[in-house]
């Protein structure tokens, strides 16, 4: 077993112990599949956005995952106040930028929240890191269209001037913090058949971040594991319906033994 | 079969020979999950929260539900616009306090709801029933983090004190309409595995309240069904996922013989 | 192979080669799945409602479906900008009149979507066609209690006072341009089991509408695989938790073979 399979699997048993409160802002689509990730994960959700209560909320949770995938204006000022208030508290956010790039409201809203927001995370598909970036990058309402041409020159440069993490997810997921970058191989094609994919491995990362400072680290960690957990789904799978069952099952029962033998995670740089 | 087997068993016939509309104000997360679930109970679902519908969608339901999980201010408003009416036309109202407890916005609205409607069922977790009855109950996000010390009284107060059937949900479920009480055994530790299962459970009580007038029994039997259907489903479930199908299925399916050999429900007083 | 099976099987090709977005305004039941549904269509699927963006989703995407489902004032507007836009460029837009019938919001904000923009396709259950039709209709919630006397009649009248294509499903599913029309008697019924069948029903029909301009076909196309692949999925069933799962599965994987010998699919007129 290598040593940074291990230190995955004692963040993921530390996530099974701690419990830690996963407060979401997020779209209305994947609500239910993110919060059984949270839960799949050994992690508590919950989900509140009301401006009336997101600070009291977020004063309870080990990170706020924000992500604007049905967003309205009133949503994005739900997201700064909490995240006003989890800056103060120092709680790790991990931002979702869904659809930046496919409409003004999308890139203007992520890019504010990035600015007035110390994020902790920011993770997306190429297109919408590549948008954030200004490198360009297509978005086809919420999915990227093609691969990036440099995830890694994405990653960097985002977590260099945001001063955060980058996660760059793909094929390959590449993650940076600006100065280290991590690359992560696990996955399966068959992701890209289910909705809420990408959210659900933001929600991951949040579940790793809530219990590692490092959060080069905790984001590979939570890449890693979903990704695992998709691969073993897809063995015994027959179609997108029945390897979202099985997703959620191969997480809850995710062993270090499997994290050993699977994992496919190393230092770029 | 005990009599009190075959008296559930009987409502359940009830419930899918008569199909009552069962009216759900209720949050983004489980809007999906509780309507599958109404009709695995063999009852229609409409979820509707526009004030401007909402009094005369109610008119058309055997049951009202009532579930601020993701609430916010306007939110509640409908509620209590649909509430009244239904208390107006004589139409049993369940609610179910979600996160009371964890933020004051959610607290107020719950007492508030109490307050202005005549609810005829409450059912919530210990920590939500607990703050609710004044006696502390510990709430983090939407979950319950130590079981009530005394939930037999904690159901009796709020009982009492409101006038309605009080369902306090855990290891044990103990349901009191401030007179009579009953305790419920049903369920399985897959239940805290995924969720929105408190307001599957809720819903399931609204179930047989919109067909039976005794709501305690009412309570109670949809407790037993819904908690045995997940003793039944987590027979062949392989983690959350397969479970959360297999719940569905179990309860779709569920026999009156089933009930006869799995029901554990007794009155306490 | 008869050659309107060959017809379907090519159009479900072309939705796979092409993947068009489809752009969804949709209600907070079924969003996860109508996305998984689009998914397992081989299109791709966008959720966004507010009125801020709407217009420039609207311009990437091959069809625009509407579902008023759990509406508010505020989202029918957005329905509004987004259609009159989709109408603009020429995008077909696909109503799904959720609860008409039921209140008179529903009845009357659907009319309004009707009146002001101009729909490519109208799916709804007898209740619902049959109310917008003016013949009446009973709808209980978002079902329709009775099935029509003359479903031909009131698809016929719609398509021709509208100009579009109406579809009137239900065990046997009528489709007209206000000319022609198909029948379609795929489907199973499992569907009524779960919830959100209608809807995705509408979705299915918006992949087939994206690619093909004859709309009485694409709805008949839409309703055939959709309805197949219900069948396919009945087959291992256990209940509707594994009905759905199998759904999903069956309609990712459906082939030109199946399509061949099982669509049952004619012209009526």
């Amino acid at each position: 077993m290598s040593e940074l399979s291990e230190r995955i699997a004692e963040l993921l048993e530390r996530v099974r112990r701690q419990r830690p409160l996963l407060h979401h802002i997020t779209n209305f689509v994947v609500m239910n599949d993110t919060a059984n990730l949270t839960l799949a994960l050994g992690a508590l959700p919950v989900m509140a956005h009301a401006r009336e209560e997101v600070e009291e909320m977020v004063g309870m949770a080990g990170a706020l995952v924000l992500n604007p995938g049905t967003l309205t204006p009133e949503w994005v000022d739900s997201m700064l106040i909490a995240g006003r208030r989890a800056n103060e508290l120092g709680i790790p956010i991990v931002l979702d930028p869904v659809g930046a790039g496919a409409t003004r409201l999308r890139t203007e809203s992520n890019l504010r929240l990035l600015d007035e927001l110390d994020i902790a995370v920011l993770r997306g598909n190429p297109g919408e890191m590549g948008t954030l970036a200004g490198f360009g990058g297509e978005v086809k309402g919420v999915e990227s269209i093609k691969e990036a041409e440099d995830p890694l020159r994405i990653a960097c440069t985002l977590a260099q001037r945001y001063g955060l993490t980058a996660a760059v997810t793909g094929k390959r997921d590449i993650v940076s913090d600006g100065e280290r970058a991590m690359a992560v191989d696990n996955g399966h094609i068959m992701l890209k058949t289910i909705t809420g994919t990408g959210c659900m491995a933001t929600t991951a990362i949040a579940a790793f971040a809530a219990v590692e400072e490092d959060h080069l680290l905790a984001a590979a960690a939570g890449l890693a594991c979903f990704g695992l957990a998709a691969e073993l789904a897809a063995v015994h799978a027959k179609g997108p319906g029945s390897f979202k069952v099985a997703l959620f099952d191969a997480l809850h029962n995710l062993t270090a033994e499997q994290i050993a033998k699977g994992a496919k995670v190393w230092y770029l740089l």
